[in-house]
Order: structure tokens, then C-alpha cells, then sequence
């Protein structure tokens, strides 16, 4: 459960992860119908769906040697090669190079290239993640370029354009080559909203570094963007703060604990450097007051009321808790503001004392549903993570309702639409830890992230029990595969082992 | 469950994984009493218990840049770099290396020597994994060598010896330093039984390439070295065997297959050749004899009363299917032992007919306790894998009852104790599939890992509930540190999740 009062975030904090989307650049008009069906009438296995593409009827080889073409100004960066890197080795088998040699077939796919056109590398809410993909065989019907090629604004775009590419990319295990069937393909894809969050909870049960890591690999499988890390709460606090140095040791263990350079590890390469005040500074949670942080240290470690020395400066100033509360959100909302950061807060901010919340907050969603549309009829950013559909901690919310439920429900205004910066699903940890934790989120955040990232009448057109639901098995598939421990797609209850021998496809 | 009738394994089969134990080194006479605390009181945090060690009260810092010095005959083996290569990147967060520069203290373990006296790699049933490590600072109390040394007669001891190393060194996080506590360390250590195993299922559910090397990397953290990969049976048929192609089209689906290379991509490096029927030849269960598998493809496709042309070929030959059963276990284990290898049979063929099994049989037990003693009795050698103690598809199987089970139990007779080989976990895929496998495995199998690896006398003197059940609950955070998903450790069936939050060390 989340916490009522004391969660308070930053933006630049939350995107720890991955690149935001833009809407910036409109899409063309053009028609979703065909999103169901390749052309060959299979299904096509794409998760989450991209927003148009057609497709053909003929099958390329890739070359087990498939070398990167790397163009445009933002071409060359380090993360571009880095990706195809990490793609390349999930497309093909270790054993794929040696056994090319005795091939001698054709490979219709020897390079991939990739055209970036900004080299500006700056990760923010609502950068640029579109991407297009065209792969045809020379001379091939409709073939605009050999091979395959991305084309993106940014390395963001392109590294998500290299995820769709990989899931073009199927072994066949007959002839043993990699192959990408129904080609030609043209795809152009961006994403419907620019926040697609994942709740990662580290205070209720601690998560090794590594184990975090291989969540954010796995968000970036289905094309979420952001880790909202809940680093502490009541339970523990396993951050270490180098002013406080008191503070982690409120951490379960001398062994459960996040150094700084931990944190930065974890924030490393895609995340967003904005969490670090200076490039310098060793403290990424230090907001420079030493109010803020004594104030926050006394609610972990109880109750205001409980608490003398806090109760006794409530006192003086004829605060109740409540006024405290507000005072305690409205000092933290200027702070962040003057140092150019969004706050970011739970929906009870908005319901208490919305008159009072700078125009610049973002109102995080949790208690339920329809409040999105109240806070963005109030002119502020709103956020969905409704607990009846979105907990992923909630064992007894099937896909089908992560699937279905709609950020813009209720929101009719086209301006008060653009509001909603999307949602994320939360990963509560009360019973979660590194033995559970990839199996409770997956596959049922995978439904959120299509939902949040694929066109509406693309997902509102489809059956949810075939079309989906294959879909949506041969994803769970995908990362297991990956080495993600997605668990069953169709038991009752989320994360319960298969109930009995059977495909993966099935179950 | 285990097939009852058509388990036939090779022993060269089994050893898909790591070096086989040696008993050949007479162990010194020396007293393990102090294996449950080290110098100061401590708990000695490794799993599995070393034969003999010493320890002390220095503490020693480990450099991150700590380099191999490889030597002796063996020692400049790739699989020696490799496998300290691994291990470094354990041992020290990513970030350690930057870290070293700003630190300034005295690394008194800046390099760590591995000696190896052999060159020869042959890995067999009954290797050699002995080894001796040394830790101390130069002028140290009862210091033998400066920073640390590992001294083994084969690369598998060293490997082993690697692993125990990597067991002593913890991140201070207050410090930020890798230390070693309680040094100067003597360890002398080897293990007690040769054949230390675990089975894995591949039948029930497939599992995919990276999440079986998963399985073979976590098995070495507790020094279990036979990966026992029942990779068929009736449910279904991953494998290729390239001149049956027909076989692997009873897999779940057309990709949930594996490969001839994919299995020699899973043997490689430290699975035994022999696998393979000789270097050049792509079919690894191949036994030449048409017949052989026309009766396994027949047992697969039904049961032989069902299958026409099995029953009339019984009845052309007067035979029952018991008799049938009898001759195809035989024939098959004459075809065996004619290629040099040695047959391993589920304990009916020893039930049914012992008087005609060939000597050289290894019986494998499942069915019961009691029956090795009966095994070895007669002559023939034996692996325990009990199911009401070692089968960890029995979810109320707690750890304790595989920890405290003994394969020699029952067995007095020095000569009848050696045909015991060891014993052999069984994970049995029926609702394990990549999303539960490992916490169905762990911790449990370390428990079994100990009782084969670790003398008896020292694990019998330990307090089951205090001082093991430490023991165990570090070894499953570090398995989880290392990313593997072990679930917790006291909950009453295994692999459900924690029950709330707190501590991976107590849950």
C-alpha cells in the first residue's frame, strides 16, 4: 500500500529510467485496421502494437553477422551501438556465427541501419521516441532500401525501434536461420503518452542492484519509460544520504542498503541526470533544507503526534497534523520548483487542498477511478495508477483489467486529454521481493504498457480472448525467453505457478 | 513424477555441468569443531561448509583491482581466467574500481594467486575438486603467503576454491571496501560424495537456453556439479536428434525446441565431451542403433500395449510388456556399455531384475529410503534421490528434511559406503516452469548441496535451527544478490512469497 501522507516526488527523480515519449510530431492519418493481421493473415507477434504498418508475404534471412550501419548525427552514439549490441545477442544464439559458415543461403538482412537525426542527447518527459522502420530484400515488392533500416529524431526513438525490430526477428528452428516473415515492412510508431511508468518498491522488501537492473531490461521489453523507484518507507530506509549518514541505518541489514554510487549506477546511461542537484554532488536526495529532511526523518520514524520534539513545534505554531501535512507539501512543492523540478504528488494533495498546489503539479492517481478527469479540469497534470486496475501487488486483477483501463476515461476535452501524461502500474513489495518480484509484475504490466503506448482504436479494435490474448502469450513467451521470469498468462490469480504440464504459449 | 519405465540415462550424459568430486585424497585428520564459529564468535557465513579451516580476527581489504596471478601447470587455463573473471565481477559492485582511486587504504589482498598442479582438464565422475586457500597480510599472525592463494590439483578444484574465496569477501558498506573478515584463513576443503546433483525437467515445461545456464551458474555457488537434464519424455520432445527428424516435432511448439547446438551450447566449456559420441558427430543421444530408438519413439507415442506394431512385435516373440521392459533395459544398457559408457537405471531395473543388471550399473534410487543400502549390498553403486526428501516438485517438503537426510544412512560397511556415489535433487517440471523455476529449486537444493558436500560430522554438530538455518538464510540473500531468485527460506511450502515485509536474512 502506499504510503498517505509522505510520498513526495520529483520528476527528474521518477525517470530513472528510460527516454520519455513526445506527441510532439502528429501522426499521419492513416488506418489501424490492419493491426490485428499480417499479411499473410498470422497474427503478428508485436508488443505493444506499433501505431501503422504493412506488411508482405515474403521471408528475409539475417545474416548471424548482421553489422550496424550507423548514420546521421545521432548515429554514432555510444547507446546506439550499445543497443544493437544487446539486441543482436537476443536475436540470435550464441551458436549463430559458427553455424553461418555451413549456411550459404541468402541473407536478404545483412545490415541494419540506423539513421538518427538529432545527436542532442537529452532524456526529458516528452522526448522523442518515435521511430520508423522499413525492412524489404533488394528489388522486393515495395522495397524502398536493402536490408532494414530505423530511422529516428533521436537515440531514444531508435533504441525502441530496435526493440520493435527484435521482435520481427524469429528463430525458425527447421531451417535454423533467423528470419523476418511477412516482409516488407513499413512501420511508424510513436507512443500515446509520454509517462509509462513501473513502481519499483525497495522498502518492503530490499532488491539487490542487479535484480533492479534486470527490471528496467525487461520495462524496456514492452516499452515503458519510466521506474518510479520508492527507494524508502516506514519499513526501511536502505538509501544512503552522505549528510545523514543516520538515515540507512534504518535499512533491514548492514547488507540491504543502496550506496550512492549504487543509485547512480542504477540511474547510469539512460536515466536522467537532473536526479544528481550537480554533477558533483554526491547526494541525489538532499534538497538542500535541512528542515525538509528533519522533517521527513521524524515521519519515518513515527507518527508527528508521537513524536515530542514534532509535536511540540506543532504546538507552538497552533498547527494540527493536517495543517502540517500541507505546510510540510506546500514547503517541499517551492523548494523543488526553485530548483527547477516538477513535484509530483499523490492524488491527496490534490483532494486536501488543491487551491493551494503550484499550477506546475503533477497529481499522482491511486485511490480510484475519475479522478484523472477532476485534476485535469483543475488545469493540472494527472498521472493514473488506479489501485483497482494498476497494483500489480492487487494478485486478483486479471490482464484483461491492466488491458482495458483507459487514462483518458471520462476526459472528453481534447486540451484536458493532453494533460494526462499517462500511468504506471505499481509493484508494491509488501509480499515482493528477488524471489517473486519479475513474475508479479509480468506479464500483466505488459498489458498496462500497450494500453499506454499503442494506438486506442488499434487495442479497442481487437478481441481481447484471441487476438490479444495470443498476442499477449506470445510476449509473456518472449520474456521468458529473455530470461524474465513472466509468469502464466491465464491463472486466476497473478503469479501462481503453471497448474500443470504445457506450452508456454497456452498457459 | 519420474517416468517409471523409460528413464535410461548415460553417466557421461549427466555430467552436463561442472567437475564431478574426488574422494581419492585421504583428508587429514583434523577436528571440525570449529566449523560453526569463526575466530570471533561470528557465524561463518559459507555454504557449503569447508572440510577443515582456521580462522582469525584481522580484517583485510580487498583491492578492486585485484589481479589473477595464475600458476602451475594448470593455472593458465582459460577456464581458470574465466572463471575468476566471474567472480571479480561477483565480488565487487561495478563502481569499485572508481571508488579504489579515492580511497587511499592498504589493500592487503591485492592479488590472489591460483596455483593448479595439473594441466590435465579431463573432467570424469570422481575429478579431483580438492583445494586449499590461504588468506593473510604480509606479516600477519600465522601469516603463510601475502593476500591470498589458491592451491588445487585440477582447474575444478580451483574453480571450487574460487567460489569459497568469493564467500569470504563482503561489501563493508560503510566503508565501501570488498573485506575479509576473520582472516588470517586457512581452508582445506573437498567434497564428501563425487556425484552432487540436480535434474531438471525440460519435458514438462520447456525451458529456455539462458534459463537452464541460469540454473548451471546458481548450482555452483553451492557446489553442485551434475546437471541430470531429463530433456524428453511423454509430455514432450524439445531435443533434435538430426537423423530422427521427426522427433522434436513432438515439442509444445515449434519453438520450444532445442537445438543440437543449443545443447552442446549448454555442455560447452565445463560439460563432459562424451556427450557427444565423438567430436565431429551432431547427434548427442544417437546410439547408433536404429532399434533403440524405435522403441523409445514407440514408448513416447503411447504405451506399448496401445501401439500396434509394438504389440504385435511382442507377440511375434512371446513376450509381456514386462518382459519387453526387461530386454529393451539390457539391450540398451549392453549398447551403453559397449561405447564406454556407464549406465545409470531408475532403481526399478535393480527392483525388477538385479540378478541381470550388468555390475557396472549405477542405480538410481526415487522411490523410497532404504534402497541404497540394498544397492550397495549387492554389489552395484547408487544415488540417492529419495522423493519423500529430495524431489523439490513436493512443495511441502521443508528444508530441513533435505538437509538432514544422508545418503549412507543404513550403510556401516566402509567398502559398501564407497559404491554410494551421492545423490541428486529432483526438479520434476510439472508446474515449474522459467517463471518458478528457481524458487522451487532454491534454497532448498543448498541444503542437500551441504549434506553432499560437507563432512558429516561437522553438519551434524550444528544447531539445525540457530546456527545452519543462519547459515542458509545468507546463503539465500547471496543467491539473490547474484540475481537468482531463491525464495524465502522458513515459509511452510517452498517457493511461496514472503508474507510480508522484512528482512531477506530472516524470512
Amino acid at each position: 500500500m502506499p504510503p498517505k501522507l509522505l510520498t513526495f516526488l520529483f520528476l527528474p527523480l521518477l525517470a530513472a529510467s528510460l527516454a520519455a515519449a513526445s506527441r510532439r510530431h502528429p501522426s499521419p492519418a492513416n488506418s489501424t485496421a490492419a493491426a490485428a493481421a499480417g499479411g499473410g493473415g498470422d497474427p503478428i507477434y508485436l508488443w505493444p502494437l506499433p501505431k501503422n504498418f504493412t506488411s508482405g508475404s515474403q521471408t528475409l534471412l539475417v545474416d548471424p553477422d548482421l553489422a550496424l550501419d550507423a548514420q546521421g548525427p545521432g548515429g554514432g552514439a555510444a547507446a546506439v551501438g550499445e543497443a544493437f549490441a544487446r539486441y543482436k545477442s537476443l536475436i540470435f544464439p550464441p551458436w549463430a556465427h559458427a553455424a553461418r559458415n555451413g549456411s550459404g543461403g541468402y541473407y536478404g538482412v545483412g545490415k541494419l541501419t540506423v539513421v538518427v537525426a538529432s545527436a542532442d542527447e537529452t532524456l526529458e518527459l516528452g522526448v522523442d521516441e518515435s521511430y520508423r522502420i522499413y525492412v524489404a530484400a533488394k528489388g522486393g515488392v515495395n522495397s524502398i532500401v536493402d536490408g532494414a533500416t530505423i530511422e529516428a529524431n533521436t537515440i531514444y526513438g531508435a533504441i525502441r525501434g530496435l526493440e520493435t525490430f527484435s521482435q520481427l526477428c524469429v528463430f525458425n528452428y527447421d531451417t535454423k536461420n533467423v528470419e523476418v516473415r511477412h516482409a516488407p515492412w513499413y512501420i511508424q510508431d510513436e507512443p500515446r503518452f509520454a509517462f509509462r511508468g513501473l513502481l519499483l518498491d525497495t522498502s518492503r522488501h530490499f532488491l539487490p542492484v542487479d535484480v533492479i537492473k534486470k527490471v528496467i531490461d525487461s520495462m524496456s521489453y514492452s516499452k515503458l519509460n519510466v521506474l518510479h523507484w520508492h527507494i524508502i518507507d516506514e519499513q526501511s530506509f536502505p538509501l544512503e544520504v552522505p549528510s545523514y549518514p543516520n538515515l540507512w541505518k534504518g535499512s533491514y541489514s548492514k547488507w540491504e542498503r543502496y550506496t550512492v554510487e549504487d543509485a547512480r549506477d542504477i540511474v547510469r546511461g539512460n536515466g536522467y541526470p537532473k536526479l544528481w542537484p550537480s554533477p558533483k554532488c554526491r547526494e541525489p536526495l538532499d534538497v538542500t533544507s535541512n528542515f525538509t529532511f528533519e522533517v521527513i526523518s521524524g515521519i519515518l520514524s513515527g507518527c508527528w503526534n508521537a513524536t515530542p520534539h514534532v509535536k511540540q513545534w506543532l504546538h507552538e505554531r497552533n498547527m494540527t497534523t493536517k495543517d502540517a501535512y500541507k505546510y510540510f507539501v506546500l514547503k517541499a512543492q517551492e523548494i523543488a520548483i526553485n530548483l527547477n523540478w516538477i513535484p509530483v504528488n499523490w492524488e491527496e494533495t490534490f483532494n486536501s487542498f488543491k487551491e493551494n498546489l503550484n499550477p506546475l503539479t503533477v497529481v499522482h492517481n491511486w485511490l480510484g477511478p475519475g479522478v484523472c478527469p477532476k485534476v485535469v479540469e483543475k488545469g493540472f497534470r494527472c498521472i493514473m495508477s488506479n489501485q483497482g486496475v494498476w497494483y500489480l501487488d492487487h494478485l486478483d486483477v486479471p490482464w484483461e483489467d491492466f488491458y482495458t483501463s483507459e487514462p483518458l476515461a471520462g476526459i472528453n476535452n481534447t486540451a484536458q486529454q493532453k494533460l494526462v501524461l499517462g500511468g504506471e502500474v505499481c509493484m508494491w513489495g509488501e509480499t515482493a521481493d528477488t524471489s517473486d518480484v519479475q513474475q508479479t509484475i509480468w506479464p500483466r504490466a505488459a498489458a498496462a504498457a500497450e494500453r499506454m503506448w499503442s494506438q486506442l482504436e488499434a487495442i479497442s479494435s481487437q478481441d481481447l480472448e484471441t487476438t490479444v490474448l495470443a498476442r499477449l502469450h506470445y510476449f509473456r513467451c518472449l520474456l521468458n525467453h529473455r530470461g524474465i521470469a513472466a509468469a502464466p498468462v491465464t491463472n486466476f490469480y497473478a503469479r501462481r505457478p503453471p497448474i500443470g504440464p504445457g506450452s508456454c504459449f497456452v498457459q
